[in-house]
């Protein structure tokens, strides 16, 4: 090209998003071959066995039988009240830390996660990541001009690695007396790994040590996004407790999504969610998000909001609500559970999986392993350093005999 | 405070919406003197003479007729492929222009300003705005370390002050090389103002001159977000047949928004419309928006596009909407019609108002003015050098009488 009309930052490849390819050739495939042929374990949403994307009825029949009006209207830039605080009766259920917290409504969780990192770092600076990441992470951080370093999730005896997550958290916030670090629990993308409460003790009080020094800023941001679909019952909501009485400058921004739990993904709702045992900084970032909710989007998804609101506060509605999740939640674990034993059985290596929608097995060479499994009619995302399959896509059939496919294609690759 | 959590750049008064604060007091006066004794004027959002907000049926009952999974599912990154063509046909009617044209959805017209904003200017720059402006447009540019210049809107005949726009438009473009300038129109907000085909001339006649400096990039960003209201045929969209084989160093950006003609506000769906004689020119944006739009929400709002593609792509439809639209556009005319003739008899100055929810009257110590006003039962929002009336939001009848009451204020304050 002859020359450029967007500003030097605002150059980017010219490229598609290559999950959308690959799940339009498992399209072209199930065409072809038939759809019980076919193992399309592209996308990131909930399907029933039949293929079918899975929309919750207590949901949309919530959604459907509003008035008009309450879609319709602009919601307050910073979100509607009543969603302001039903939002955290429902992400944090019995867990809700002792702290001041405020919340602001973004579009799904990528707004929130894009808000912790725009507003709580400066140009240059690095937000610090597992080396099992959501790609996104990157996307934002580029964006705006700020760089990714990576831990290892997972150590030796695949456990969380805490002495990778130090030395680099020690790192990073000894050159920039500030640092982000995002950690994706539980139900990791796209491992499925979630950290158990004593991890979290882990990094907390690395996070406290660390905090003894009142120049340091520590900002953990936990994005939850899978959480609705993890654990049995709420033990995966306990670690909200740990938040309670930190020290100040160790600030947590949980970045709560209303994609999964609601599957509401194309409604694009969600909450940043801020928690200081300050109530000065709970403001400062309330003020702060509000801003970039302006200067980005105005205001949010109305009618989102309105659902999660005229559910949470309803009892009879939650216990509908709350029933016809925790079916889908079996459906989604009977899945994993077959995956995770199919592999055991025909020895095919993949990380620990605790939760949510996605199983990963390692390996090298993962596009051609993707290529290859193509031809198998299996779709399988491929990632830096392995595969990603969604059990969230796959019938629990399929998810029993699919280890063996890929098992057999690592093999030869 | 002690200390911040906030980057440095990230901090912002803790201040918020004055336009809801007084809609809020708006309310309790109509709940103690009665609706009948109150004119609300706050809010930007067509309401009925009973002052219920207006919902176009033909949009709704499209809306809650579509399959659950077409609302829940996730729209493509840079926006449904069938949406990104229709979109075109709605904002440009029989004027598309003969360009290169690509498209991005975005969150309002809102997302498509900002997009336009960063990824069109460098941190430091100024954009190029009349002094009557929606006062997101500064948001959005301190946001981002972004500045915002005023050219003066009207010339003593109150016609568009081309002089003005040039002399500015020059001093910035010859210090940065790389203009980005928004235009409000048709009906700008706040005035009511449309730049007529011929004042329309005379800015591209001003960006080609300065064209002819190949270092010299030019943006136009359009912000047409209230053009289903503005004219009585499309008479106001020929204006966009001009953007027809530019210099390559002139680039249109048009922000389209669906709140105001489809009755959407809360749903949250636009669409940034690039426009280049240069195919590179024009794949450039798209790519660029498209980093932006993951980087920033992820995706829009799926139902939202929908609901535009299905009504834009079915004639029958096409024509139901239509109808519907007519005539609440026609309601809009005569409510603006009664305001201006009120104002005519009475002796109000205001400014020319040609289409649109707003109607302004320029003044001084406008706060002052509107908080007298408030006393009288009468809600209007103070602009730093007018009061905004929101025809948009009053009955007829209401629109009648209002200028009368204002003009009697505005002689005692």
């Amino acid at each position: 090209m002859a020359f450029n009309m967007v500003a030097d930052h605002a150059k980017w490849p010219m490229a598609n998003d290559p999950i959308f390819g690959l799940a339009a050739k498992a399209k072209e495939a199930i065409d072809k071959y038939g759809k019980e042929n076919v193992i399309d374990s592209t996308l990131g949403a909930l399907v029933d066995d039949e293929g079918n994307l899975i929309c919750l009825n207590t949901v949309y029949n919530e959604l459907k039988s509003m008035p008009n009006a309450a879609i319709a209207a602009y919601a307050q830039v910073a979100g509607q009240p009543d969603f302001l605080e039903a939002v955290q009766k429902v992400c944090f259920g019995k867990y809700k830390p002792d702290a001041h917290i405020r919340v602001v409504a973004t579009p799904g969780g990528t707004g929130s996660v894009r808000h912790g990192i725009w507003n709580y770092t400066n140009p240059g600076d690095s937000i610090l990541v597992s080396d099992w990441y959501w790609s996104p992470y990157v996307t934002i951080s580029e964006e705006f001009n700020r760089k990714v370093t990576n831990y290892e999730l997972f150590d030796d005896k695949n456990e969380f690695n805490i002495a990778s997550f130090k030395e680099k958290f020690e790192e990073l916030l000894n050159k920039q007396k500030r640092l982000v670090t995002v950690i994706n629990t539980p139900a990791n993308n796209p491992t499925g790994y979630s950290l158990s409460d004593e991890e979290w003790d882990e990094v907390l009080n690395i996070a406290k040590e660390n905090a003894k020094d009142p120049e340091n800023k520590i900002i953990i941001l936990v994005d939850c996004a899978y959480i609705d679909y993890a654990g049995t019952g709420d033990e995966r909501r306990k670690f909200f407790k740990k938040f309670s009485n930190l020290p100040e400058n160790i600030f947590v921004l949980v970045a709560y999504s209303m994609s999964k739990g609601y599957t509401m993904y194309g409604m694009r709702s969600g909450a940043a969610i801020g928690i200081s045992s300050n109530k000065d900084i709970a403001d400062e970032f309330f003020y702060s998000c509000m801003h970039s909710n302006r200067a980005n989007w105005s205001n949010g998804t109305r009618a989102a909001m309105e659902v999660l609101t005229r559910i949470a506060n309803d009892p009879e509605k939650t216990k509908a609500y709350e029933d016809e999740l925790y079916e889908t939640k079996t459906m989604l674990k009977k899945r994993a559970e077959a995956f995770v034993n199919g592999a055991k059985e025909v020895g095919l290596d993949i990380l620990p999986y605790r939760d949510g929608f996605f199983v990963t097995i390692p390996c090298e060479n993962a596009k051609k392993a993707s290529d290859e499994l193509t031809k198998e009619n299996l779709f399988v995302i491929a990632l830096k350093k392995g595969l990603r399959f969604a059990v969230c896509a796959v019938s629990e059939e399929k998810c029993r005999t699919a280890p063996a496919k890929i098992k057999e294609v690592l093999e030869r690759v």
